[in-house]
């Protein structure tokens, strides 16, 4: 017997139907003999609808408020999930985050989990009931509701699954799994049986949108395996593992795009001490989050800056970068907002030189100029302009050899 | 400086403008120098459409995960008139029923009130701030969460107020205050400017659905001053009071009318011990709540017995008194679905004899039966055929000197 814990996303739950399809999944593995612990995410669009009402209510809605507002969403499916469990015959109740003293920070609209009083649902699985938690949710010391930010129940999940010291946590949303690129841009993209936390990681914070990157976080240090899947298919999905357990160790696992982003140089600004740290710390303090930063070496004294920010927050940007341009006494500022970020991530790579040159070779093959580079441990992030987007991932997936039909890639 | 407690329902707070409007009147008494406690109900619909996916989703849903469901709506009204409150810039903050511990019994989806824990609340008036409290719902010892049934927020509403001891508690709601009769029978009926809280429980007891029973028990046992009056309007409403503050006492203050009831006569059972106690004690193990009853005097040994009971219960009444004539041997049983039962209501008839002959005359000189009758100390009711209860309640309106033309009636 196996201790198993669920997550159904948004879409999973989207009207009583599906709701009730994943009843009899549950249902199902419990009576395959495991005890489970389901943590729900509110409606698909519920969320949105209360989130619609909070700004039209107020041009700026109080956290503490907000985070009362939409954890009800959660708090909704938790209990009509329950009541489809019941009508197929199983016993099983909720749990509030208040209730199973999901105990977070202060830090309203993106609180972060501290403890889980687990009592509770032990009690509820020890006489054979299946515990349907709340996702998203939690209060702080002082029974203050928070919520987890966007996608939190994914982290709910891990948390509720590492505090119960679960054999593994079941994340259903309605992909199959995690692919070596994105099926709708690279045709011959497969899903992977196996990828490491680390792996995940790069490509959840490179826009595979299929895990909460703090989720991914949660399980690596608690040691969770994670079985990402489909609700509205029967197949195995990706299990995200320790790097141990991914049998087949692929050089790259993935190639992946960002099209969300926009890219600012400042040229010609003096390079002396302070001066980038003094950009980006205005640029943080007016709450943009930057991506890839690249500095030129400098010239006479001089030095050009690149970075990339989301494309939304370029307007509020430029204004600042154009105060500072004349303050420093720059050369002058461009921007451009039709790039794109291509990354190919993969443990393999670690040990592998050559996985950049190859990337490069092959993009200049295609005729496609890269204009920024970035890289980590595992990860070659490239931005070039965004109309080679697809070009590129293809170009990139075939040369890495992770398509369908290759088979599993040999190390090269 | 006076503490008040404004509870707003469904009606007041269906849609966005509705609770900004809500928010203003707040705002405004809070400016006007009174600290203020806000009850809210959920939006209006939002209840029902719970409700519905509850029973869509289970045929017959777990208590405690009702309770857990239909219990959002208020959380969320609650939120977003905090919210509308600090967009008019005071200082707000929203409680759930778990959070300023609303204990109550155990009894889910209509749970009793046992305790407040005001701390809280009293916080956050003497920084200055309107509190905002979801009405309806509260948790029991263990901390699960309850309800207290349909209209439950009055009743949340007047044990704030009776826990907090405040001045009064204003129920905003969506007619103007309490009537002498229901003006869309009588268009004579007028706004009673203030009325008992006995008056106003053999009201509400006879269908007047203003004010919830409980609310005005809760009231009167704590002495609990009550203002209905309509969030559409400014003007006064009622004010239901101890009998001392009443101060126009009439005779009668109110004609009421039920047509949601039928009639049950079981003929000829034998008139010994224990027959009545044993059939009402089968109809309420059934769940049917039995109103009047009526039971003439004896010949040769037996009886004659009339009851009636909600409409929709008939059915259900019916097979069972079938098997229990055949029991007792009884001759026949009958029903009758088209009946309404008209009542008076008033302090003043507890000194006044001559209100049930006036009573009984004027409707014999209209020609109407009575089929059954049934008095308390401030009320008389009347059961008659159904097509002649707008006749009835008008005359009854009239003799009795309640119209808008006369003014205050003399005592007679």
């Amino acid at each position: 017997m196996s201790l198993i814990v669920q997550k159904f996303g948004g879409t999973s739950l989207a009207g009583l139907d599906r709701i009730r399809h994943a009843a009899r999944r549950i249902v199902e593995t419990r009576k395959a003999g495991h005890e489970v612990v389901v943590v729900v995410s509110a409606m698909a669009g519920e969320t949105d609808r209360l989130v619609g009402l909070a700004h039209d209510i107020s041009p700026d809605p109080d956290p503490r408020e907000y985070d009362v507002l939409v954890s009800t969403g959660e708090t909704q499916t938790s209990a009509l999930m329950v009541m489809a469990v019941q009508a197929l015959g199983v016993p099983s109740r909720s749990f509030t985050g208040a209730q199973v003293r999901v105990r977070t920070d202060t830090a309203h609209t993106r609180a972060r989990i501290q403890a889980i009083d687990v009592a509770p649902i032990r009690d509820e699985l020890a006489r054979g009931a299946i515990v349907v938690v709340a996702g998203f949710q939690g209060t702080d010391q002082e029974g203050n509701i928070t919520t987890l930010g966007r996608g939190g129940s994914d982290t709910s999940a891990v948390a509720v699954a590492a505090a119960l010291k679960a054999d593994w946590c079941e994340i259903y949303t309605d992909v199959e799994g995690v692919f070596t690129s994105d099926p709708n841009m690279v045709p011959a993209a497969r899903k992977l049986e196996r990828v490491s936390y680390d792996e995940m990681l790069e490509m959840a914070s490179l826009g595979v949108k299929v895990l909460q990157i703090r989720a991914v976080k949660f399980a690596k240090q608690y040691g969770i395996p994670l079985h990402v899947r489909s609700s509205f298919s029967d197949e195995e999905g990706t299990w995200v593992v320790t790097e141990e357990d991914v049998m087949e160790r692929l050089v790259v696992s993935g190639v992946t795009y960002n099209r969300g982003e926009a890219k600012v140089t400042i040229f010609g600004i003096p390079d002396t001490p302070g001066v980038a740290a003094r950009i980006f710390s205005e640029i943080s303090d007016s709450g943009v989050v930057v991506d890839v930063i690249v500095q030129n070496v400098s010239t006479r004294g001089h030095t050009d800056l690149t970075f990339t920010v989301p494309r939304g927050d370029l307007s509020r940007v430029l204004p600042l970068m154009q105060r500072l341009a004349d303050e420093f006494g720059a050369a002058g500022i461009t921007s451009d907002d039709s790039i794109a970020k291509i990354s190919v991530v993969g443990l393999g790579m670690r040990d592998h030189a050559g996985v950049a040159s190859k990337m490069f070779r092959v993009l200049s093959e295609e005729g496609i100029n890269i204009e920024m580079i970035n890289t980590s441990e595992i990860k070659i992030s490239v931005v070039i302009e965004e109309k080679y987007t697809e070009l590129a991932c293809r170009a990139l997936h075939e040369v890495f050899e992770l398509g369908a039909g290759t088979g599993i890639s040999e190390e090269s």
